[in-house]
């Protein structure tokens, strides 16, 4: 039995981790963590997990976490890098969900989050947790950054074209839309159902956190140098990102729904949709899947790819659970096969 | 392996069972049935189920549905009732999530379906599929009548009350609310999002189908005439039913609390909240389960009940299952574990 | 031209107010005071407002204030009372948004807010500005307490009833519903569109504080002792009420529908719909209306009123405006004649 | 008085012609005509037009079309192209709310609408009702067709860009959203709240109907050849449409937000937010107003522009008033002052 301690459980990925754990035969979940919350049952916060976990909120405890086989933070930013460093000492194997370890950079990090980070010397060790694209180094290592949620869209969507250098890398252009789960579970006047609710907007057009990791992910996949103009909106859903992303084609002559599909034959997670089949946010609820489809409109030069995630699931606890998985030898699989959830 | 049929599978409570029926490890689905869509491939019509099942509408084959061990009928009322005699008689066992055999009085339910009844002559034999009143008939049915999604929560709110005799049964008031899944998958201008979202409102005031069928339920819980004033409401979301159920208290020095507890706590699949807590649709989205409060609220005499159910698992599609797993002797939590998709 | 001041405009029924002043010919905002969005312009903080109103938020004055016409606080309870008195002496005339002089005992005031009353001794003075009761004592108020959203619905749905004499005043059910806005733009994670979207609730089982205000006004109209059974429901939409109310009839000859059509006839914000026909919040959103519905379902004993409102037009500002004039002797109707925004 | 006439009045551009038209005070609507609901009252079908009219539709009669100032089609394609050319011969004005004469060039139209024009004589003529790039022609107009949707988002949104020939006109990119009431009042599956809430999707990527009229309309802007990549996305919200547009700077030297200040300065329905601002379409639901923003992320070489509308008032009906009150040489604001209802 897989022994799993969670720290900062209160969010979404928090919960959504435990739902998600609920259904892995091999895991059992030892600790979860909030200093807020000590004391309060996780069924009271979360009633949709009455009967399936018997477990209090605790204050962090070094010990207990690093007695686990793998912690996972599902914190915000800047908590994870104060408390890795100790927990690998310890021993620990570490999944972190937030974005302290995402990018290489220290300095690219620091001016985006507004802060120095605690712990630069991890930055190079930690493995950047897209199994689509780093599955032996995850397998292999301590620390792993779990990608944010536009970047696995957005990754994932592109990869195949950057990687056969089919698109002028240079102009990328991703028009992104997410559900408001991905704000956290946080008090803000901005993501009240009365602030939120039928309408749609665009949001950090000048810079979101999310582009340098973006512009990291693409560049690696492309090998040199890729420039994205990257507009995240906010959609009146809970959970869900699509990406529809626009690249110039610099050779028209590839047949691009049969690149995509073999690319992807092997992944258990992205499913590449028939030629002229589009995807929905609402086809991949609650389920470890990116739906992708590819298009050429008007056969002109211009090329589209269209992919959706459930933000909570791909975006963060499920493919924190695919990374655990490969880390620890077993199914990748294991705990991921819901269905989502339709209508 | 169990094998299970379907009759009218593109409905919404059709590809319920399907994502239900896929994590369950003992059931194989071989055959689901659609004259309109037959040829399609299911998961071509709900893309959720990409990876899960390889399986196309087929026209219904009698011979076909009496080989397997169990069919359900997700199809609209007014088709089971023709069908059935014949797989009966070819050796089936049948469930049917439609309404033709809940009522048990033939002219009742001529009268509120407006046609009469295709095989009355098995309106006596069929069990009434809610296993928390009839667990044993159900085991040795060969024909169960699943209970509307209206009827299941308003009969698992009020059944502690009205078995120990503890309110007036004649002045009985249910004010239910229900996601629009519950009017199916049907092409009505009612139910578009332009004209459902951002709204409520009472519907069927003056008699809704679901009225004849409660109120023989809860006579069969009281043991004597039972009315009801039933008001369903229109809630602008995809999932969930809740019941507000108000009755006068003829005894006032019972531990309500204590009671529910106590009726409900070898149920695997009713959850009485603790005193104080009120159940959400959101908390049973996705899962076979129904949460429930009693409050007496000021102190006066007038009790309410709290019943949410998400309507098509526990009130439809997974209560089928439920059915299925006790009728089959397996255990009846089989494929019926998922965790309620929260937020 | 009516010089109108407004204290704390950066809720939601600040918005709501200087929406419909916008369309009040006669009417000019003076001033809008906010401590919190001091010298920020109004149309910044809401958009819609933009080429509508040239005006920032200040701190409140209490000369400039008192010169207005009228002053109506858009406040959280506890603001106006400790204001009021000060203005009142400075010879404004204040409508109040908010709780503070919606209830005439000042024990039982306390006993549900939590705090003693900060200027009792203007409670017998206030009006309680329902104009469908309190018409002409509106018209000569120096203070008028506006009801609260649900207490308008729960009153004009049962007024005729009761008012007639025609049902048990000591067994009323309401089972109302609201949208979120009702909790106003708060920074609260219970109001978040990842908290509300997609479910349903009641809440404040054991007791809300428009408890007391309801049977208030329901007992004025009664001339009577009255009790409620009030259960109110948080409906995942931004404006709207829906009110299902139950009475068992004492007298059930009586025509309900001509008596209903006969009590509003000559009411221009009560809309009493024809037989049959049930409201929808939809056909209300953004109109100072009541919609009202009586039925009798199955012809027995007890008696079904639905009543819908906006809650931050019927239910909020629009009622203030009416109140306005009719304190300010103008036609009842300026500024209010919006059509409801459908779909 | 002017007398208007409208043609098919049952769906939602008609019921929202008939709101805007309640606030017009030189207006009144003689007929209203309806095959299907002939005879209906219409405040039965829209009950939030109670007390605004005493209107019912009626079977269309050529000569009291004829007699009114102007008549409104608000009809699906397919309808006024037959009835227009009968129309303008009796002397008719007729202002089009459907695409029959959008497309100058009859065999394109054909192409993309699978029929051949019935009144292709009539293209020439046709005046394309933008005001802000054709006010005067319109003023002159026996028939103006009113644009889409969409192409009024995107060619506002482009327009200064392209009048200048500040962008490279051979490779824009429109990846616009909008509410599900775009796709009008059918019954439809794919458009039922059970499909369409809590999910997003594009739709129509290799060829939406609104392509060629975006690309007519922004190649008369640019005056000369322009291609579009032009990708729409269901929203699950009833009303608003945003568009988020892309292209190449040819020049990056320009003020980009001072060029399109000075170029709407005038235009009461176009609203440049401030820099740093973005729209939201609930800012300008209910209005008949498209807010744009301008940004150039990171300062790169591509530019980002943002347009919102409400689809059912800029985008259709009141466009269609606008173009009236142009027409008949009224204020061009009049009927079309209504404050966006937010929240």
């Amino acid at each position: 039995m897989v022994k799993v301690g969670i720290v900062g459980g209160t969010g979404y990925t928090g919960v959504e981790l435990l739902r998600l754990l609920a259904a892995h035969a091999d895991v059992e979940v030892v600790t979860i963590t909030s200093r807020a919350e000590c004391g309060r049952r996780v069924d009271d916060l979360f009633p949709n997990l009455r009967g399936h976990y018997d477990l209090a909120f605790s204050e962090p405890d070094v010990g207990l976490l690093a007695a686990c086989d793998v912690v996972f933070f599902a914190t915000p930013h800047n908590v994870a890098m104060n408390l890795v460093p100790e927990l690998l000492a310890a021993g620990a194997r570490v999944i972190d969900l937030s974005a302290d370890y995402r990018i290489r950079d220290a300095a690219l990090w620091s001016r985006w989050y507004g802060e120095s980070h605690a712990s630069p010397g991890l930055l190079a060790e930690a493995v950047y947790g897209l199994p689509e694209l780093n599955r032996e180094k995850i397998a292999a290592a301590r620390l792993v950054a779990c990608p944010g949620c536009y970047p696995t869209s957005v990754q994932l969507g592109f990869m195949p074209l950057l990687a056969r250098g089919l698109v002028d890398p240079q102009h990328l252009i991703a028009s992104s839309a997410s559900g408001v789960s991905g704000a956290g579970r946080q008090a803000k006047i901005d993501n009240l159902l009365s602030e939120v609710s039928g309408s749609f907007k665009a949001y950090g057009v000048s810079g979101h956190r999310h582009l340098p990791e973006i512009e990291q992910g693409l560049s690696d996949i492309a090998q040199g140098k890729v420039e994205v103009t990257f507009v995240p909106h906010l959609l009146p859903i809970v959970r869900g990102i699509h990406s529809t992303l626009f690249a110039r084609l610099s050779d028209t002559s590839v047949d691009l729904q049969a690149l995509y599909e073999e690319w992807y034959k092997d992944e258990p997670f992205v499913d590449v949709l028939p030629a002229g089949v589009f995807p929905q946010t609402r086809t991949v609820k609650g389920a470890n899947r990116c739906q992708v489809s590819v298009a050429v409109p008007q056969e002109r030069n211009t090329v589209v790819v269209m992919a959706t995630i459930d933000n909570l699931v791909k975006g963060a606890s499920g493919q924190a659970v695919q990374n655990m998985n490969i880390m620890l030898g077993l199914d990748e699989r294991a705990g991921l096969q819901q269905v989502g959830l339709l209508p």
